[in-house]
């Protein structure tokens, strides 16, 4: 295998079925290719009582300062009907000038471009002046349990302190240097019920209806808006995902009904002080009577989910403008700085470092046929080595002026 | 057994175990109190394919007119937990002054009343002048595809005709002469179901969530009040008995929503004139924007369940004052006339001769120890006999005077 040749590199990743929880080869594979490059690797596997066991992988080249972590995972989500695919999921048969397989985008062919990435650079200039980390996990496409969450803290308790972090997950939507994500917007869960009076439809006045309480509740948590949204975030957004009631007896109102939620947060809030909006948003729907005239306050009850995720934003402008200086340089465009789309790992990684998000066109991950442009694995793999050469030489540069 | 003694006659039902859609033996027992009055009977089976086969039982004293029918049920809804009655629910047992007993009250006791009645005029006066039937279905408890309105039909086409009705239910509150019902309510059931679009809570603008249209779908359905209500009857009442999603994914936008609901309506509407009404709201709703801001009308559709019921008003003033007059001479009380609870054979025995409502006190209906007073039993019996001596008597003066 020719490290230096991404479309090397990706295909002998494709080949181990890593579908989570199963590493499938991968790590180890990946660990082979680093070890030819000089990285000392060490495989973590971390347990969680009702979640299967799960293997990560921490690999360093070199061991001083300055320190640049690439964050990804070589776990892969299931390929559904397999007979719908065009070419075997994990063949990785090129065809057409694109190499298939489930992973290609959605993030082998980010980790392989970032390996070939650095084959070149050493062979062109030698090991980078500092220290380069892979950070992998097997559980980001599971319930992230047993994954990068733990895997930095393991490595923060050897004593590993990072300067910056790359995260290797498919940010482009249609072309290569369309976007980085500089930030992620929150995520929190809730789940609300109302209690009512179960009765006869023909006798409401003995009865109590739990659902226009509820109508009332879900008006109250939706409108109005939560923010406007800012310079680097879209607005907050609520989604009710479920209403449920589950009364088949159409002259029977019910004893209660639910409603689930998900906000989509940005730095406006955190998850607690959103929380404490929308509680507040809740006690003020609960006193609203104009769809239940007569009646008292609604009595109902909310929990949020003990693991919300917090939003962030990377605020390192040298790390933002030397990746998207090396997008343009490669690509001659400018990358839209994004934070939308969904949660990914660099929400944990943020504890720790800044951190950025740049990878492949994410348009076929997740689906039949997953594959990547040959081109695209080129044009990563030559803006992966151009951000490497030019954020250590900055680094090495600014501390020599200090 | 001796007729005239409705805790005989009642007992003699009680021990008959007529769960819908047995009859236990309870029309041949009825027929046969009958036979001993002088009436002809007939027991007509009717079926449905998909709910079992009833028997029905119509029966007549008399050829000529005026003409009163006595309608109600002898089947009785399920005993629920045996073992938490005091006594066996089809033993009939005497205690403390109450018969005890699945259907003593609703409605074996009225029609025991009514043939106690019967049989004390006869013994006292001979048989009225004109005829008396009784339309008696097995199937007023259960689907009510197999009884009453079939049963009607049936006679109908034999040539009956009938001046006036009484149907038996308990009509009674709290106590003996409380309300005579004068009419009903109609119902009329529906399910309305939005169409959105599925989508990941982080994409929102690549979804539709169909849940913030069928939240002001519902508010425009409730609000504001269908009517006011008129002297005689309470405003009508729409009920939401469900809405449903059954989304588990905390993550996912669904692909579509319902609400179920159920409307009690009065003499201001047809169950068509109303369809027409929440039809027009729907479309009002649909184009609200507030909890769905930038986004075309809610996509949905709406359906009416094909057997509602409409509502009536019986305006035969003199078969109510009858009745009503009836109820203050053996209670000493003016029974309120009322239009309220939930739907009755009476709708469609409204559509063949005016009909009023009067039984026992309901209380215990449908309840564990369901039971009924003996001296309730009394005064029930000797308000009919006094109803049946002055409506023929009114009627045939009325005829001697055209
Ligand atoms: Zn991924
Ligand atoms: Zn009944």
């Amino acid at each position: 295998m020719t490290l230096t040749d991404p479309s090397q590199t990706l295909a002998a990743l494709i080949r181990c079925p890593s579908v989570t929880p199963e590493d499938g080869g991968a790590l180890s594979t990946l660990a082979g290719m680093l070890a030819e490059l000089g990285f000392a690797s060490e495989t973590v596997t971390f347990s969680h009582e009702g979640t299967p066991d799960v293997q990560n992988l921490y690999a360093r080249l070199g061991s001083d300062g300055p320190h640049l972590m690439f964050a990804g995972h070589t776990d892969v989500v299931p390929v559904g009907v397999r007979g719908a695919w065009t070419h075997d999921p994990f063949a990785a048969v090129i065809a057409d000038g694109e190499i298939h397989g489930r992973g290609a985008v959605d993030m082998k062919g980010g980790i392989a471009c970032f390996v070939s990435a650095l084959a070149r650079l050493i062979a062109r200039r030698g090991a980078p002046e500092g220290s380069v980390s892979l950070l992998i996990t097997g559980d980001e496409e599971g319930p992230s349990i047993n994954g990068t969450e733990k895997l930095l803290a393991w490595a923060a308790a050897r004593g590993e302190r990072w300067d910056a972090a790359v995260v290797g997950e498919p940010t482009n939507p249609d072309q290569m240097g369309d976007m980085i994500k500089i930030g992620r917007r929150g995520s929190l869960s809730g789940e609300l019920t109302v209690e009512g009076v179960q009765g006869h439809v023909a006798y409401p006045h003995l009865a109590d209806n739990p659902l226009p309480g509820l109508v009332e509740l879900v008006d109250a948590l939706i409108d109005p808006p939560l923010d406007a949204g800012n310079d680097r975030f879209p607005p907050s957004n609520l989604e009710v995902t479920s209403i449920d009631t589950g009364n088949a007896a159409a002259n029977v109102i019910p004893a209660r009904a639910t409603a689930k939620f998900n906000v989509r947060f940005n730095d406006t809030w955190t998850a607690e002080s959103l929380a404490t909006e929308l509680r507040a948003r809740l006690e003020r729907g609960a006193g609203r009577t104009r769809l239940r005239p007569g009646r008292g306050p609604v009595r109902y009850r909310v929990g949020f989910e003990s693991r919300s995720a917090a939003s962030f934003l990377t605020r390192d402008d040298a790390l933002i403008d030397t990746l998207s200086a090396a997008v343009n340089a490669v690509t001659g465009r400018t990358p839209a700085l994004s934070t939308t789309g969904g949660t990914s790992d660099a929400r944990f990684i943020k504890d720790y470092c800044p951190v950025v998000e740049f990878g492949l066109v994410g348009k076929t991950m997740h689906m039949v046929d997953e594959r990547a442009a040959l081109a695209d694995l080129e044009s990563l793999t030559v803006i992966y080595e151009t951000f490497l050469e030019r954020w250590f030489a900055a680094r090495v540069q600014a501390a020599g002026t200090r």
